[in-house]
């Protein structure tokens, strides 16, 4: 069973505020709708942070790392231990995520949520029910008490952020075999065939995609998932990084913290997420749209409407991190231009 | 006759510097290719500035701005008197661009190339060989030497600009009515009917769009302007302010300057100087797709490939700002993630 949590119902979007936004947009020394995309990022924030003045300066990222039984499979163009050398690389500062949080000016929390490590990494919260998913080809990824445990992680990371009041959150992953269990985790949610979700990850060739699509299709098949419940579709198939994140994105969403989505794999933890408690979704903010083929469907049955499409495929909220200068300028706009009556600006006849 | 300058080669991207960078994005701790165009964007940048380290730090923002005789045609939403009361909250600093700057850390330049302003500005550069262009649906727009004269304005500006040693520039723009002017110089240059290349500007309906491509296309056959080279059509259909980004754009990238490519304004002022001296274009980089439908037949011919679409239809170089960040973020990504060999990572298989 699921922890009681996760189904309270998630904060109301504040109208108020949201209607204010929006007539502030009107009043900006601009023409109407000019700033397209961004007058709607400011607006809808408006709503979620129940402000007059959006912000977007606290940031923190959690990255939940997991690793996936089914490796075993050969679904990964890279070796294994890479799972536990790249959370040393985010902790050392090297990979692109720690640039990017430094570049950026951004807290960055690594979080064993589920790999192989057996001894804790220095820099790393260690805090995770096993280590590792069972091959869900042969059996279930992981058991009922396993799969609350990696939501309660998500949850205790929103708690630990929360402390820091953040603005918006970036959730990332790290998972050697990862793509394969989120195309499973979306090709039963949204009822499709994997060959239209498999992709080829961190970079597997046609027959390896091919091949992940027959393992994800068989795999549905053995668990009965057609029609399945997302806690269901979790244990069988899923990953402990990626209920950590499913849990993570209820939890912030119930405490009126929004989320920069990131790519396919944090988008199929969204996609449970708002299964298991339809009241998250509004708090689901939109980044890219990622080079894995499945990412633009599980976009669309979000209701996300990605803003940049740059062919990036690396995870470990890269791609929400690349996009949040947006926010921020979206929400420095909105807050910092003169009106036309402020500036003297003729505005159009009515 | 143009200045003998504009014709004068650009130097050549540097091929050494540019495969050094494409070797590093390989070694670099992620799956190869898994950041996208922002591989693309660092790469191409290390050889247009012959550099090891790609950089996106120092990037003023001059704005030129100029008034269109054919807003005596009814083709704009907005009433003329908005170029100079919008030069004005350039320089108070309430614009949009304004805005950006001061985020982004950008010197703003604000020119006055053209505008009908009889004494100069405060915190405006006065460089005009006139007040506004004159009504092209009834007389050439600009004689040679005014010209000339405005593209000697951009040169002066990138000049200007030099002597503080910029990484990138970026030209913006302001004048009620230039998205027709610009939409002149497009389907001249271009060769295809008005209809496929006027749009709303800053917000005309549907007969008013219609309107601007029926001048349009009648200007272009009132001054035979079929086949005619950049020159000619810059005179008969031009505007100050765009013959002056015309002008800058040849003039930095001679200087081996990378200029950030704004919106369908200024991308028509590009065209227009890759027909004047091809050698400049592989210093177009490319910012954002915006609104106005033109915009992607300009690009297309500029072989300039945007890197978002976020509806915007602002001009005064604000897509190009908002996409910065995603070229400083680049450059970081390039120079600052460690490598597999340092991060002891294993690599995939050879």
């Amino acid at each position: 069973m699921l922890p009681e949590w996760v189904s309270q119902n998630c904060p109301d979007v504040s109208a108020v505020h949201r209607e204010a936004a929006l007539a502030r947009q009107g009043q900006l020394t601009k023409p109407t709708g000019a700033l397209g995309r961004l007058e709607h990022i400011a607006v809808e924030l408006a709503g979620l942070q129940q402000t007059k003045k959006p912000r977007a300066a606290r940031v923190p990222i959690i990255i939940f790392a997991g690793d996936h039984g089914i490796v075993a499979q050969g679904v990964s163009a890279y070796p294994q231990e890479v799972t536990i050398a790249m959370m040393a690389n985010f902790a050392a500062g090297g990979a692109a995520i720690s640039v990017l949080a430094r570049e950026l000016g951004l807290g960055l929390e690594v979080v064993d949520a589920g790999t192989l490590a057996g001894a804790p990494l220095a820099g790393v919260v260690t805090d995770k029910p096993r280590c590792g998913s069972r091959d869900f080809s042969v059996e279930a990824a992981l058991n009922p008490s396993e799969l609350a445990f990696a939501f309660e992680c998500g949850r205790r990371a929103v708690l630990r952020a929360e402390a820091g009041h953040p603005d918006l959150l970036i959730f990332g992953e790290m998972g050697i075999g990862n793509t394969t269990t989120s195309a499973a985790i979306a090709s039963a949610l949204l009822g499709v065939s994997a060959e239209e979700i498999a992709g080829s990850g961190t970079g597997v060739d046609t027959a390896g995609r091919a091949r992940k699509a027959r393992l994800v299709d068989a795999a549905l098949a053995l668990h009965r998932l057609a029609g399945a419940s997302a806690e269901k579709i979790l244990c069988a198939v899923g990953g402990l990084e990626i209920a950590a994140i499913c849990g993570a994105i209820i939890a912030a969403a119930q405490r009126r913290i929004p989320v920069l989505i990131d790519g396919f794999i944090v988008s199929a933890g969204a996609l449970a997420a708002v299964r298991l408690n339809p009241s998250c979704q509004p708090y689901l903010l939109p980044s890219h749209q990622s080079a894995e083929q499945g990412h633009r469907l599980i976009l669309r049955a979000l209701n996300v409407h990605p803003l940049v499409s740059l062919d990036l495929r690396l995870g470990e909220g890269s791609g929400a991190a690349l996009v949040l200068p947006l926010v921020r300028l979206a929400c420095a706009l909105h807050n910092g231009m003169a009106t036309f009556a402020q500036a003297n600006v003729p505005d159009r006849p009515a």
